[in-house]
């Protein structure tokens, strides 16, 4: 069973994850790069996997068979664990809890080398529209506080398989990040009763310096105080605090801007590895006024080194700038 | 001149780094490993580097020629800048300054592969004490509130030459991974009325589960909560709130601390990159008694990947426990 482990000044959590448990000597990189034939995100390997939580797929075919264009499993090595209870205990002046969660695994499509920049905007649509099923779902377990779908793209971003694939984990706390942007949104709401996301669009708007794209309901900007050179954000122009609270078209709308965003960076900066991750308000049945979901995306370029880890202060060699000139450039 | 930015939400300041502006293109990976007769950090090479700052050397030899045994320069491509006058200012809603600080490199030792493990005791204490002096003269600078030591050993952690050196950043701000320290350590002070370091010393020698070695005036433990495995603290046993609190005799006992649990890494780990970083309190005349100075060593082993990012959380695959007994059982 893993566990979460809080560090007592900080008050930071960590998961100690023993299914992934290593020893010293597996510590060296091993590249996964699997043809389609070993690869378990394939179709026709759905039993090398765990089985499916949901699929889309023909309706002649059968669950865990071939026939999907898009299936959503458990992690086989998952970080935390749905099955459990949600206990917390004082060990000495530390804190710990059993590492109940969910991880889970979105194949995003059953073409082995298929990115999103290569999809249909319907595919990528149904992509953004199966992250919402899944929180709708893990939303009634009340044991969660927080759900984050993030992605992985190239092996230095930290992708262990190549075939196009994201990732949800759900929390029984809110993350440190995400609180410390819940923190800072709702201060900033009681001083001038406005949502700081939507002054941060309408300034964005307005100086036309950092803005990469414009897509009707969402805008794409190279954010002003970037931790990394081309970090890029997705924001909906018009509030709202949940990622599932966007209108059924604007998921579409968001898979198109998803694509320009990600072909913008791959043609930039030659095919990078990256991340991107949405941030949305934690797990409760009510919106929020003061904060705003959106995406992050950070493409692998610069080496984390001791200064950063040290400080939690970044050194970006780019400024925004210069990146929204770059990628506004690109054509498409 | 480089600019700082502040982060409007969640008030994170990142340094945008002018002098090391990069085009898109020159993001690609590029290996310095420089043979010693191209190492502008090797003896006879001097006048490839910025004017020393500080060297113990020879009394019969002259600054910026050989006969050094450790040297302290700026750093040639520096993330902030001396000259200047600290200017901040909003942007509409955003805030920014000047990038006004100090980068100092600490050329460790003549020898291109001479690496602290192997150094003598009093060659790794010297390293110790040329920190403290560089911190003592750069107090006297009322501009800076932080002064932060780090290391960056080997390409993954960030290292770009190979020939032993360690940095110094002096900051115009107390950087948010400190800050968040200080104001843990004020908040458990509040409470109990007692250093929340000092207790965790107390508990893990009491425990002794996650304590590495114990040298008189400092204990090397892996901390209960680390985000990443075998990662590695050393923390005086009397209460100091800063690095130039330590008595003379204690900058002996500390190179032997530190030459010891790096030794241990090494054997352990294969020798893996590294990097480690020195907290103290921020540049002030007083001393305090709810913080305590330490040194963070986080060998590199593990990737950052999406969750990490989007959370702020940490996956660890080995418990400290386990990774306290490996080292422990080390023989040197």
């Amino acid at each position: 069973m893993p566990e979460l482990r809080k560090d007592p000044i900080i008050g930071r959590w960590v998961i100690i994850s023993s299914e992934r448990a290593k020893r010293p000597s597996s510590f060296r990189p091993v590249s996964e790069k699997k043809e389609a034939t070993q690869c378990p995100f394939c179709p026709g390997h759905e039993s090398h996997t765990p089985p499916e939580i949901i699929a889309y797929r023909d309706s002649t075919s059968e669950p865990n068979q071939k026939g999907w264009s898009l299936r959503v499993i458990s992690n086989k090595y998952p970080a935390l664990i749905v099955e459990g209870e949600l206990t917390r205990e004082p060990k000495g002046l530390y804190d710990r809890m059993n590492g109940i969660g969910a991880h889970e695994v979105i194949i995003e499509s059953p073409e082995h080398s298929r990115d999103i920049v290569d999809m249909t905007d319907e595919q990528v649509r149904d992509i953004f529209w199966v992250y919402r099923e899944r929180m709708l779902d893990l939303e009634r377990d009340s044991r969660l506080k927080y759900i984050l779908v993030f992605k992985n793209h190239g092996e230095a971003a930290g992708a262990s398989l190549e075939h196009a694939h994201s990732q949800l984990i759900a929390t029984p706390i809110i993350p440190k990040r995400v609180a410390e942007e819940l923190e800072g949104a709702e201060k900033y709401f009681k001083f001038k009763e406005r949502c700081i996301y939507c002054d941060i669009i309408r300034q964005e708007i307005s100086d036309q310096e950092r803005i990469v794209a414009d897509f009707d309901s969402f805008i794409t900007v190279q954010p002003f105080a970037p931790r990394f050179p081309f970090e890029t954000w997705i924001l909906p122009k018009s509030h709202q605090s949940s990622y599932i609270e966007m209108s059924d078209e604007d998921y579409l709308i968001l898979a198109r801007c998803m694509k320009d965003a990600l072909k913008r960076l791959k043609v930039a900066l030659n095919d990078p590895p990256f991340n991107f991750m949405i941030h949305t308000r934690p797990v409760s049945k009510k919106s929020q006024d003061y904060y705003h979901w959106h995406i992050e995306i950070i493409p692998k370029l610069t080496k984390i080194a001791g200064f950063e880890w040290g400080a939690g202060f970044y050194i970006n060699p780019t400024t925004p700038e210069e990146a929204a000139t770059y990628l506004k450039e690109i054509s498409l």
